[in-house]
């Protein structure tokens, strides 16, 4: 326990949003709600914008009712942004939260947000004003360093396999190629959650693309022709950050090569560019009929009503933690271990220092990947299941006996 | 009742898949199988397709629990077809339902699928074989004819309201503007399930567009401009079959403008052309910064673990339904009429001749659509409601008092 310090708190949710950073939000508020140390608890109005423009709200007597539904909303409710304080930025933050009394400072974002924690945090201590400068983890990418896994990976992986499971239903139905264009435009994680869909050996998705391993358009062409071979259909889960062997992603070289057109009528960087694009490519190049392709977009991360049981508990928890930590460090990430996998899985929250999630992403490991580059391992499965929980059941008989 | 026709009955499944087009199915061989009258109940794989070929399989014995599971799996689980059956090719499939001594035909399907039950009801009568000949109308667009409302429908407009109660709340986080373009090429039903979304005079849907009004590319711009300048934000929702004031839809006038190109690199009448056109008649012709597209795509057809209660218990007691006319009826489609509205919401089933059902479709009256031709009325909410079920209950804090 460091000293006590008594002031107020504010709170904050920054970047993307994800289908649990509310119950994070609502994990602090009600922590916060029961710290003796804790007088007035605010909110930022997106984010570190609304703390230099000194717009607040008051969430110190939210009721039980309201939080409950507060924690069960996608999206960010007090608003998010975009920016990336430098050192400037976050002095006159740090003069906003000293004009206010608050001694709390709750930030809930990716790794960028733990690095405003940190400048924050520095910029306290030069105008010797002492702050607790806490990060509460979120990103529907999983791509932070030290913790297990982020909160908000859990409901849109859920979401994911869920599209995947009865995508691959629909390509059973109308067979074809389709190309489903998911989110993660640095690490394969949430395309990686495609791979929950398959149980049995000619499920979809047959292939599973990430930009951990960039692919030639001739071995994506001819991969979805083989598959194609095989069963008569393929499903194909690809990350938009899919990359060509010269580790360029296809998105970018489309963007570069679009027609800019004043008046609109060409868009070739749009959000279906990538989809419409790797499509083309199918049918310009086998002689299969029926390709289809979709992007998934932002409905990965803001569905309302649907959340991983297991990932709002934890994001609840993470935010709780948080101001637990906030009693007894200065400043810190409320990061999760895991110590129980399978029907075991379980996990216990730590306090790390925010340069260990501030800095640099994590990719998917070597061993979540299959040999071929195109397609996720049981170890994958392993790992992700306990986060996503149980999937719905589905079931097709146009595959029974012939009679 | 008719008089009594024993023998073998056939099952199948044509056009674009539904979250509940398998409880149609489940409520055939369920009551098949408890009907005396009917021996083996025959599953036809992929539609009209699979009766000429003579592809079968066998769900006589199908048990409860797999019954299930099939009712609740999105999707065709004996596949679909989307081939258009003329007199030869019903004729056909009339010399292999007799093979088979096949008595009972139901078909699970649209407008063209009432036609096709009607053509082989015509065509074995020719061949003085006698058939009974049911269609379960099933379609997320809603626009059967002489039916209150289309099994399928129901469960596509909760994604469709679930996706734009969460996107509004991303909007709400990140304000700009964002189109979403949702399924419906010629009828703007499932469209207008966005507007359930909408709680709070400010909550988007801002704008609605559907096919039945026509908008002119500077009409779409300045509604946009104009709640854009209210709210600083603007979530659109257009349907795919949005039109030109020449009445032609974008998504043709986009195609006819395509530039082909052999090798795939441009693709304009992709699935995300027109998200992404739009997008970029927004960007061109304003000053907003953050304009984003998303098109829903197939998930709002086939998402596995989704459907509204009251659509899949309809579904399934429509193929119930069907059974139960076929001992009464020479032929029919087994239709929804609405005895109660509001909390008193009840359907009773009917069986009307095919012909009112296989030709032509039913668009959105105009008491559904405001004046403006930009939104839809409560009329509307009221109407559709019911069928949807309850939506998630969600909350924003970012606009509460600031202090």
């Amino acid at each position: 326990m460091l000293y006590e310090l008594k002031g107020n708190a504010v709170v904050s949710q920054s970047g993307g949003p994800t289908g649990v950073i509310n119950a994070s939000l609502v994990g602090v508020i009600e922590a916060a709600q029961k710290n003796p140390n804790i007088e007035k608890i605010y909110g930022a109005v997106h984010a570190v914008a609304g703390m230099v423009r000194d717009e607040f709200v008051d969430l110190t007597d939210l009721d039980a009712e309201t939080l409950e539904i507060i924690a069960g909303s996608p999206s960010s409710a007090l608003g998010s942004s975009r920016d990336k304080p430098d050192a400037e930025y976050c002095r006159n933050i740090v003069e906003v939260l000293k004009k206010r009394g608050i001694r709390y400072f709750f930030y809930i974002g990716g790794n960028d947000s733990a690095n405003t924690c940190k400048i924050v945090n520095e910029q306290a201590d030069k105008l010797n004003y002492d702050i607790r400068a806490f990060h509460v983890p979120k990103t529907i990418d999983n791509d932070l360093r030290t913790t297990d896994h982020c909160p908000g990976y859990g409901t849109a992986a859920q979401f994911v396999a869920r599209a995947l499971k009865g995508d691959d239903l629909d390509n059973r139905a109308l067979p074809g190629v389709k190309i489903d264009v998911i989110m993660g435009r640095d690490a394969g994680w949430l395309t990686a959650a495609a791979s929950l869909a398959k149980d049995n050996e000619d499920d979809g998705p047959h292939l599973i693309y990430v930009p951990e391993r960039p692919v030639s358009m001739e071995k994506f062409v001819s991969d979805v022709q083989m598959v194609y071979a095989k069963y008569g259909r393929c499903v194909v889960a690809v990350s938009e950050g899919i990359r060509d062997e010269d580790n360029v992603t296809w998105a970018k070289k489309l963007a570069e090569n679009a027609e800019v057109d004043a008046h609109g009528n060409v868009q070739l960087s749009g959000t279906g560019a990538l989809a419409d694009f790797l499509a083309g490519k199918i049918k310009a190049n086998t002689e299969i009929k029926r390709v289809r392709a979709d992007t998934f977009g932002y409905l990965q991360r803001s569905f309302a009503g649907l959340q991983s049981k297991v990932d709002a508990e934890e994001a609840r928890e993470t935010g709780r933690k948080a101001v637990e930590f906030s009693m007894e460090f200065d400043s810190g990430s409320a990061i999760m271990k895991r110590v129980g996998s399978g029907a075991d899985y379980k996990v216990e929250f730590e306090r790390t220092e925010l340069a260990n999630v501030a800095e640099f992403t994590k990719d998917l490991p070597d061993e979540f990947i299959n040999e071929a580059g195109n397609g996720i391992t049981d170890a994958y499965k392993e790992y992700a299941l306990p986060l996503v929980g149980e999937l719905p059941k589905t079931g097709y008989l146009g595959n029974l006996p012939k009679v």
